[in-house]
């Protein structure tokens, strides 16, 4: 039978590992490529922690597939047995310009159940964590479940492009969102973004284009404080490509897809 | 002759021990009003520390003016003599919600100069600071003069606001602006965006409407960095009266008028 308990405990012991390599890395220099476009940055520092997970997850735990950002991982057809699902920087242009505003998302699925979600913001040792069924933490803390917020008390997370045109959104769609809202944010991190709804600092992410490690952990923290992560057509996320991400609060979840996106 | 270094000293140690206050009353209840919209939210914080820093200056600076956000100082008719600006809680909608991304903002003006300049990220425990013609500081650490950086890897803070229907400028202006950057960011704080600009983090913060408490710190800290901050219209910013806002990088603020807004 699956140990839960040392999978989580060597889970958190590695993001706290790669986080503090991290930290370090800050005195060395960064050698930057550039993927396939330009807003797509990748570092050594990328690499190099996703390897640290790949090789500590394969020595310890030969059974179970991984699911990597940077594709050190396995070529995963289905989420049946034991997956791991790795951002080992989530927000690398904040990373690049900012050394702030970035995390590490890990998040450990059952046949394709989140078990495990960890989002490690870095720079501030905050670690977001959660079991399925078990709450989620801050750090030591209880995370307590999210309370109805009025649509227009809300302050959401959106980044203008989804308000400018775009290929992805008619920007009409959101534009009344953001007019009606107390206010909007934007972090350039997926990960940190997911862990400001499950804290309530904000009560609604909303982007139109994830990949499975962006938003794997954030679904395991999301669901332990009462919240709603599904697509742009209300649907549950998949594992398999890109997907639309609302994650919110779960009655500004309703209030998004009854008033503004009108297709649930 | 006044003695600037003790005044240095002085706001440098009010400022702290304010954020140590604002630390502590994170365990004590808010009571919040709402000033006169529901955005423009005050707690018996701010009001507290601004009283702090008035009182202080009061008894050791008695011939010293003063501007605060919760009009508790002077009315101020110019900025002739030495004025201390101040914002006690700068990114209130922050404060409330967060518990973080907010700002001490404290400024010292000779006859409309800028001589002090402090934003206190209170919750990192990070104190921007610069004197006229001594560099900007973040806390011990001397911070670079700013880079030239290509429009195209630029990264600028703006809130989704200013790219839709709104009374102050036609989004049309900006949206070529969002979509030619790198990408966009909005953090609601605007002590807290200048300080990003300074340190290079953020290459651009473009707003709609700031209050002398908002930027008189933040202009103290651009200016010795080598960045450059006017209003909309490319003037020098007003302090009796509420401003457009463009603090840059000085290649990217010359590239923002010259291709976008066209008015310097």
């Amino acid at each position: 039978m699956t140990n839960w308990d040392e999978i989580d405990r060597y889970a958190k012991q590695w993001i706290k590992e790669a986080g503090e390599r991290i930290r370090n890395s800050f005195k060395m220099e960064l050698i930057i490529e550039t993927k396939s476009n330009p807003d797509d940055l990748v570092t050594n520092i990328d690499k190099e922690t996703e390897q640290f997970f790949i090789e500590n997850i394969a020595k310890t735990f030969p059974g179970h597939q991984i699911l990597g950002e940077e594709g050190f991982g396995d070529s995963i057809q289905s989420m049946k047995g034991i997956t791991w699902i790795i951002d080992p920087i989530d927000g690398t242009m904040n990373f690049i310009h900012q050394q702030r505003n970035f995390a590490i998302s890990v998040a450990v699925y059952e046949e394709g159940v989140g078990q495990i979600g960890l989002i490690y913001d870095v720079v501030h040792d905050e670690l977001y964590h959660a079991r399925k069924g078990q709450g989620a933490y801050l750090n030591s803390t209880e995370i307590k479940p999210l309370e109805e917020v009025p649509l227009e008390r809300a302050i959401i997370a959106i980044n203008a492009t989804w308000i400018t045109e775009n290929k992805r959104i008619d920007p009409k769609l959101l534009i009344p969102l953001v007019n009606a809202v107390r206010g909007t944010r934007s972090y350039g991190s997926a990960a940190l973004e997911m862990a400001y709804v499950v804290t309530g600092r904000v009560d609604a992410y909303i982007t139109m284009r994830l990949s499975p490690w962006d938003f794997a952990a954030g679904i395991v923290l999301i669901n332990e404080v009462g919240g709603v992560i599904t697509t742009l057509e209300g649907e549950p996320l998949n594992f398999l490509t890109e997907n639309s991400v609302v994650v919110a609060n779960a009655n500004i979840h309703n209030e998004i897809f009854t008033k503004f996106i009108k297709r649930k």
